[in-house]
């Protein structure tokens, strides 16, 4: 980028103070050169921070995946895997902690009702029913909408990730109210189509695939598909195509990069197939596992064996 | 039921005026007997509404689980995972159609905010692009949650099913702003554990499956149990185990009856190399689907071999 | 048997001092008791000796079965597929060894020609090739016709096994003649349908198999039968049906006893699925290996899979 | 060739007036060119033949392959999997029958003995048990062994092929012997190592495929290998590799050939999980079946994969 230059946007999805906008920051230190200076841009839903991407209004969007307690956010799923192709360039993996917040004044014995998304409320079920027992639960659209209703009055407190205090000027009634220690959230920093970054050892490789037809077998069929070729998935979800209930697409992550033999050739193999493969990229992994490979698909191997098949083809092959 | 007993109560997934209450009524009335005229009792939640099963307070309860649109409803398929059991009697379809409401008075020029829950937003995204490109759109927590807010004059319409004009003394602005026809939701009435009802030939079997650690090729396992037998899955999803990120266990629908000789083996098969395995019921499908079985298993066929095989075991066996 | 009852007769296949009747003897002194003075008649060929025993000539038949040099005895394998059903009841292994045998006051440079079964000259080559170069080999139809031929001057020298040399009054040029030692072969003591003693924790079960159709991956599903309950094939030969080239059944060894479950349950799956299955024995290895059982195949994990799916069936599972 | 120069020269198996000639004959006639006027040079045996081909005193070397009733040449196939490198330029099938031929002036009442090789004896067991019942049968080395052993004087009969009553100037007492019509032989004209020819869409790949280690399952692995890209077994074998009962390699003819995209990536996954793959030819099948493809599998669905698969790489693709 030369002097003066505009630095680049990215998107993520806001409002400001979410867990969200903490991996964004994250992420583009981690990336450091220009995008450690980017702008960063809150928009109010995944479906319009990604929208934003596809024309261009910003390099990449940063938005939540899935959750170790609540699961996949449905929402990016489905954005993914129709409109105009996206892929991710990077994954983030954030602790989660909730904390009760309130208006200044308010003292835990007055709290009634008690504001937070439902993923909220369901990770801090056993500390209400212990500390607050007589409170109302209310279901918020989501953590910083419920930190808005408390400084709006219309509920006393409200479970929200702590930066959402200062952001919405409440007090930390509670810290670390969540149930159950170690929850974290994923995100993917997803941009337009690119050549994915080298293989890293430690890699990951998200598709989208729709199978042909519903025959018996046809999952089976697709992770065989995997399978013969010792990769692993780390993740495989059925989504509803929108045809009707029984009518799914599957979301998988695989281990590996889409430029190692094993993966190039799973991936030919699935879009011979299935009806329709959609790649989401190739990424590091946030966790920094390593696949675990069994004899013969190392890319070493892959290449013995071509030039062993080229050989044959020509007739100089001995065995 | 002696005279003078009281009538049994099921549990609904509440307010008043939601499908689920819809869903529960058909369900009581194709029951017939003591069940048609069962008590509806609304909870403010699925697993309220489930544990009021689990205590006995309710003879059951009808929960959502799935749309065609939006996918499984997680919380559900949480709740019927942990817990103290609870099995599936039987399952529903509703049809899922949404109408723009606003209080007396307003005109569709009128509206600058639209309350929605978030799969209704997604469901009639186009519509309001369409039709109500300036309005802003909010997250509501549930379809009746948007219709109070729009009652309480908190926003100007909201997207709801049809009947929630009456229960909150709205006017249907439009009928049918849902982008997909055809769009659909299975609820299910949930029970204490009970002997399932006998096989009709065209029926579900839900089960929940922990893997026992997660091996490359684990999925491919259990997938194979059900398919040498030549039993198709009509459903399956990952869940979070709540151990972080890639920790999944699998919620399942299999074709066929837990009383059919395939089911009952391949049920065997999973109880051996899982972790655990939950039956969560078998039931008549409502949509009337009948599997094709393949040559070899059926329960005729299942006889044929066993008495085949205590030939052999004695020594009489011919081939 | 009461006194004076005439003792239980065996067939083998002769003439006398072959290997098979080696492995009767030894098969008959390891069994004990009746059988131990049971009296051993020679049979001219394979389908001689079962023959015998489908029509009640002899209690049983040692026959030759495959070697680790030459492989299965295909006669065997064909008798023993059709006719009348017999099993196996034992099996034995004997180690393989040749000697080079003449006349009394042959001289081995006076050796101008070789007689042996196209196996033993297989096997021998080598040291023919050594150290007589210049003598022609003339295939014979078996060990012991190399060996009469000797005896009869139509040839200088047999290769048969050390015994023969007595019986045909020949004298030992060289013995251990065979090129790669440690070859054994391996013979089964064949009776008429009874129930299989019981396991021993080190047994073998021996099918043939006949595919109903010749389809693209029938031999996979076969497999998977086994594999998917954790049992391992010693064994497995295509065989032509007779019906034209291309159309085979199966021969196979497995690991396992008929009464233990998995095994059980795998026959069941087989007789499901294939045209035929003809069951030939579960009887004690020979070489004593024991499976290495992967978890969830077990008696006991079949037995508390079973009590499990009973009491779901039933509406008292947990879990 | 220049004018002059020596004609080919092929080897059989011999003597002169076996089947074994006679599909040598077929298959150089089909070939045309040089080959129609090659010479043909009789050898003792299998090793003998294609040993002349390995040191260069022969162009190729047609044997005896399988037999639709007697099943593989076990000769055959050993020989082919060890030693210098060989491969199977093409196959030809010969419709299989028996006569009986004497000397001049036997009638069949005067038959006290046939003899004829096992194969022969065991085809045609049934005539002789009705015809000859009183007659004793010999077991002869090969047919024309047999036609030998009637002119020498040593026995009355023999069962051979109807072109030996000339070469050792029998007459025949009765043609076609055979208990089952239809049955036949398939021959294989073996070369040095050369590209193979073109794919002409109904071709057969022969393979010897040697475990890594006999681990379960390992059977299967190899079977998954094809059975994932579409690929259909003609036949598999079982031999033993001379280590001991319990250990074998595998002879598989496949449908397809080594230039087509699914053949070699089976190729590939064959030589990255297997201890050893010997390639043994691509050539014409002799029966003129043709493989039925399942979707996904020609060359030119792989070709649009890997097109696929590159533009994916490049940040190009779309889905």
């Amino acid at each position: 980028m030369t002097a003066g230059a505009a630095p680049p946007r990215y998107a993520y999805l806001g409002p400001e103070g979410t867990f969200t906008e903490a991996a964004l920051t994250a992420a583009l230190a981690a990336a450091g050169g220009a995008a450690a200076g980017a702008e960063r841009v809150a928009y109010a839903s995944v479906p319009a921070a990604l929208d934003a991407v596809r024309v261009g209004e910003v390099e990449g969007a940063m938005v939540p995946f899935e959750s170790s307690v609540g699961g996949s956010v449905p929402t990016t799923l489905d954005e993914l895997a129709s409109g105009a192709p996206l892929v991710i360039r990077a994954e983030t993996h954030l602790p989660v902690a909730f904390a009760l917040l309130a208006r200044a004044g308010t003292a835990t014995a007055d709290v009634r009702s008690v504001a937070g998304h439902p993923q909220a409320l369901l990770q801090c079920r056993r500390w209400l029913r212990d500390k607050l027992p007589g409170a109302e639960t209310v279901e918020a659209a989501s953590n910083t909408a419920a930190a808005r209703l408390v400084a709006d009055g219309v509920h006393d407190a409200a479970l929200a990730p702590l930066p959402a205090a200062q952001t919405y000027g409440l007090e930390v009634l509670a810290a670390d109210v969540h149930d159950v220690a170690g929850a974290e959230t994923r995100f993917v920093l997803v941009v337009r189509p690119e050549a994915p970054g080298s293989a890293t050892g430690s890699d990951k490789t998200s598709l989208v695939l729709v199978i042909r037809d519903d025959h018996p077998g046809a999952l089976l069929e697709i992770l065989t598909e995997f399978a013969v070729r010792g990769i692993n998935l780390t993740r495989i979800e059925s989504r509803p195509t929108g045809d009707g209930i029984g009518d799914y697409f599957f979301s998988v992550d695989a281990e590996g990069h889409v430029d190692e033999a094993r993966v190039g050739e799973a991936l030919i193999g699935l879009h011979r197939i299935c009806a329709d493969v959609r790649y989401l990229g190739s990424y590091p992994r946030a966790d920094g596992g390593r696949p675990v490979l069994r004899r013969g698909v190392s890319d070493a191997e892959y290449a013995q064996a071509q030039a062993w098949l080229a050989r044959v083809r020509e007739g100089r092959a001995r065995s």
